[in-house]
């Protein structure tokens, strides 16, 4: 049975082709720059690949060309279709079956994810539209999250913006979170729902979860991903009234501070070299007063969400890493964790400094909280739930 | 030797007189409603107490009564006034003798303290005038949070904003975290300077700080004291894009968005009740689901900052609680704290429900980190400080 996942952003459409007897992704690629005139479509497939300018003036040509080299390259038999949709509300809890209601209400979700729900629809009406004959699922970055109590989801603002406006902690990367959490009690040797821990997510958006019995209880990413931690270009948590200082100081208007805040702040910001980890690094190592300054930062506030999240749960059996970051950047979680062995987290320099790839241990043995490295993998998740709910409605 | 400590809010001012022998708060008092018709004093002496309607059209009038009460009442020997304020920025690590340069310095300071350093300035400029012989001591809520290194103050926004326009994390409650860090290394059986440990200062206002060897390296309350933990009717931390959503789905203006997150939010936003602990505790006794709730989002909040706190710290003595909500609500400590016994916070249920006052702890013996109350003494810290600066000068 093959697979097929899709991410359409505001300018690009992700793919992946699963084959689901091996779990494998068998073929996949990337058109971005879409809307522009030089669009570029990146595609691999078993034994080959191509880079080349596209026409894709919208999502619907981007989609159209990669049915088209699906077709040409062993993908012709997708059975259903993923979607990658990043807010479900509070009405979606796990995966959906695509139907015009679901549609109405990722659109109407849109006013809390005006960046992504209307990327993400036009993208699952072209696609309903190019694989007519199959069913499409929606994959929800904030379903995982649902779990959280209210004292975790609530923020302290007049009730009725609850009540009326649906204002509250959603949290994102729930696919991820959910993700590397069955694998950590996996290793563990438990039962894939049976975990209790901290999960990191630290790519270019940043947020850690706190994980009970295999569900997540809290999150640092809240109404949007602005919240939580400093990320590439993101501030993450500050003073709320530093936003009113700003316009009132420095008289700048909202979607200018609203600019600074998403995309001039963070490793970015702090450091003025690069939204990227590693030239922070490079530059840190070669003397900048400022990179140094923003790895500190960016360590020091993964540190504190840690042990916000060890008082929340009370113990916590592994704190696992994941994403760019946090699979690939030795040194950060050196710089994150090396302060925290009065704690119960013992880091093993060695293992840690060990550039494998692949799930693997970095904490001592003796560590009395496991230290995890598990490279996250939300495409199989959403092929997962896809073939689930096509099972589910096969036996139906 | 007597010292005046005055504090010149908005509407109001506070005033004590200290006997520096005994170090006793021999008369004190406030007068409300500065500015309107029906200004109100309040005082009290050793051996009396009076309640009047006053004429105090402006701080000066209200000062010239103080002035009166006190000289009729035995305070007609002040040595040097003390005077709280509220930000000291960047410039004051320590209590100051007030100069016109000093006097200029709280008023630069005044960009980040809009609601406080104008009325310390017009208190300071009146009491200059009323008690022209005497020095004039400035001490800062924000001075003893110098210490705190750059990973702690610095947010993750464009570096150039903290250059350019000071925007930083300052801190507020200063004199009180710092007074009872003292007095919990006392109780601890070292030297007042040696304390590790977290402080939680629970009033109206609320901020944490985490201590390492007596000085503070972290705090809860950031550029403003809006940041950081849930209060009366301040939010504390929020997602900081709610308050983009709120201008741009709801059309609402930045100041009335100012007025929601500092005045509707908070214990009084999610109970619907009140700002004040004790109603709330009332309200969810009698099953208010909201004032539940309000009890719940507040602890839940502590208790992260004291993980976080505890990660910073790598260690704790002791958690020492304060101020109104700290010092007498039995109830609050238990919801926050009961659930942190397995990270070694192991509170005695007997003698915490013990309503007595005064200094003591309320952790089992065998409890890893101590659990203290210790009431707060700002005033006591203002006058010691102009006292010390009293001292300096007389000697120099």
């Amino acid at each position: 049975m093959q697979i097929l996942v899709l991410n359409c952003g505001s300018s690009s459409v992700k793919y992946h082709l699963f084959d689901m007897e091996t779990e494998r992704d068998v073929a996949g690629g990337l058109v971005e720059r879409v809307g522009q005139a030089d669009a570029l479509a990146t595609h691999r497939w078993a034994g080959g690949s191509a880079r080349e300018e596209v026409a894709a003036a919208d999502h619907r040509a981007a989609l159209l060309h990669i049915r088209e080299v699906l077709q040409a390259h062993g993908g012709d038999e997708v059975a259903a279709v993923g979607h990658r949709v990043v807010h479900g509300g509070e009405r979606f809890v796990q995966a959906a079956l695509i139907t015009p209601e679901v549609e109405r209400t990722i659109e109407a979700c849109a006013v809390l994810a005006p960046l992504h729900n209307p990327h993400h629809l036009v993208g699952i009406r072209a696609a309903r539209q190019f694989f007519p004959q199959v069913p499409h699922v929606a994959v929800f970055d904030t379903a995982f999250h649902q779990s959280m109590p209210e004292r975790a989801f609530l923020y302290p603002l007049p009730y009725e913006l609850y009540q009326e406006q649906r204002i509250r902690r959603y949290g994102f990367h729930g696919t991820s979170h959910r993700y590397v959490a069955g694998r950590a009690a996996r290793l563990l040797g438990r039962d894939q729902d049976d975990f209790t821990g901290i999960t990191c997510h630290l790519g270019n958006g940043c947020s850690l979860a706190a994980i009970e019995e295999g569900r997540s209880v809290d999150t640092s990413m809240g109404l949007t991903p602005l919240e939580g931690l400093m990320m590439g270009t993101r501030s993450g948590d500050i003073d709320p009234a530093i936003i009113f200082h700003l316009a009132a100081q420095e008289q700048r208007t909202l979607p200018q501070i609203d600019q600074l805040l998403n995309r001039q702040s963070g490793l970015l910001g702090v450091s003025g070299v690069s939204n990227d980890l590693r030239q922070v690094q490079e530059a840190a190592a070669g003397g900048s007063h400022r990179a140094e300054l923003a790895l500190e930062l960016y360590a020091y506030r993964v540190r504190k969400y840690i042990g916000a999240y060890l008082a929340v749960l009370g113990r916590a059996e592994a704190v696992v890493f994941t994403a760019g970051v946090g699979e690939h950047s030795s040194q950060m979680r050196r710089r994150i964790l090396e302060p925290l062995a009065g704690l119960g987290l013992v880091l093993d320099a060695e293992r840690n400094r060990d550039e494998g790839s692949g799930e693997r241990e970095i904490s001592q043995p003796s560590s009395p909280v496991k230290l995890l490295v598990i490279p996250t993998n939300e495409e199989l998740v959403i092929a997962r739930d896809t073939r689930g709910i096509l099972l589910s409605r096969a036996s139906s």
